[in-house]
């Protein structure tokens, strides 16, 4: 009997790559606009190498991609950058299809919802408000509620006793398979891979299920559970 | 001959008081939605208290504020103060009446336009940026630039050097007495108090000019120049 379902935040429940991507074209094209005078393709990767190195929510990267390319900060520059991305940011931060419709009906099938992610705990509040899902889950525990990232076991044993449930009463779904489908896993839980929010062209999943749709976690929970 | 104008920012082109009102409140509103459940009224003078005291540029007055109240900062609550109050800054972060239709037939008469303003330099930008104001003022100084602050003569003296006249060829427009119309009259410019964006109940500018409206200056300069 299926009770809970733990949800990864970026990439499963909402489309935080796609988000990035056109929040930094944006940027880079106000930039220039703003007296830059760099080529886009490139600027777009050096900033890309610079969230991979010093981290996806690090505030500081326009900062250092100007220092790097242009010598100095200009604040001129920096603005049109950073409000650009914000405004860039606002309209582009969506959920998935079907993503607010499925957690209606789950929530309506008596369905606990929580989330387990390695995000800091202030941008992943902060990207749950921006969706207006910040009153759907509950626990919501990121990298500063346990301190560790998965697969450790410990994020989803905290969050199986905020849910009040045991390992095999939940599914888990994210689309990292080393974290998210490897730590749940392996204590006890059922997983579901979100395959339609795969960036690592994964082939096996290793998860009870893969999913093209977030819907279908609903089939997935009447299956289990035999309505 | 008027040659140049020099502009404050916050209240003297944009309407700062009245955004930072306006987006406090709308904070207040959605942390309580989101759980905090604080009387509305003394929130709000307990954040501007805050923000007297750290300074209207500070980025930590909801953290702060969420510690003081609550003896922790949910950020659950922080997320909600935070979304609401950037939405709500967007929306209210507007000029004065007339002051696009000002600039223009000034950059028309061939009036060269400067900012001098005691905002950080980043901060100051990006509120020119959101107003795609970014492009119309050459020099713009901050108290990153100069490192001292008005009625200092240095900032005046140095916005003179970037626009290439003499003290007697710019006029100065600010809301605050004490700091632009000293400054700037030190100096031996012109000087025009910008009584919309008086927020001091100031009776006495002690300026040349008093205006209630920021097209005046177009008249000023005819008449100072004689056209």
């Amino acid at each position: 009997m299926i009770k809970a379902i733990i949800f990864d935040l970026d990439n499963t429940l909402l489309d935080f790559i796609k988000m990035k991507q056109f929040a930094v074209k944006v940027a880079i094209t106000a930039m220039n606009e703003a007296g830059l005078d760099v080529n886009e393709k490139t600027a777009y990767q050096d900033i890309f190498n610079l969230y991979m190195e010093k981290g996806w929510e690090n505030q500081q990267v326009f900062d250092d991609y100007l220092t790097q390319t242009t010598g100095e900060v200009s604040h001129k520059i920096l603005a049109a950058g950073i409000v650009s991305y914000r405004r860039a940011r606002e309209a582009t931060l969506l959920v998935y299809p079907n993503v607010n419709k499925t957690l209606i009906q789950l929530i309506k099938m008596g369905i606990k919802l929580a989330v387990v992610s390695d995000a800091p705990s202030r941008e992943a509040w902060m990207r749950l408000y921006y969706l207006n899902l910040h009153h759907v889950f509950d626990p919501v525990l990121t990298f500063d509620d346990t301190g560790v990232r998965k697969p450790s076991p410990k994020p989803f044993k905290l969050a199986l006793k905020g849910l009040n449930v045991k390992p095999e009463e939940a599914l888990m779904i994210g689309d990292w398979p080393e974290r998210d489908v490897v730590g749940a896993g392996q204590i006890g839980m059922k997983t579901v891979f979100a395959r339609y929010g795969d960036t690592f062209g994964t082939i096996d999943s290793g998860a009870n299920y893969d999913v093209n749709d977030i819907y279908e976690v609903v089939s997935i929970i009447e299956e289990l559970n035999d309505v």
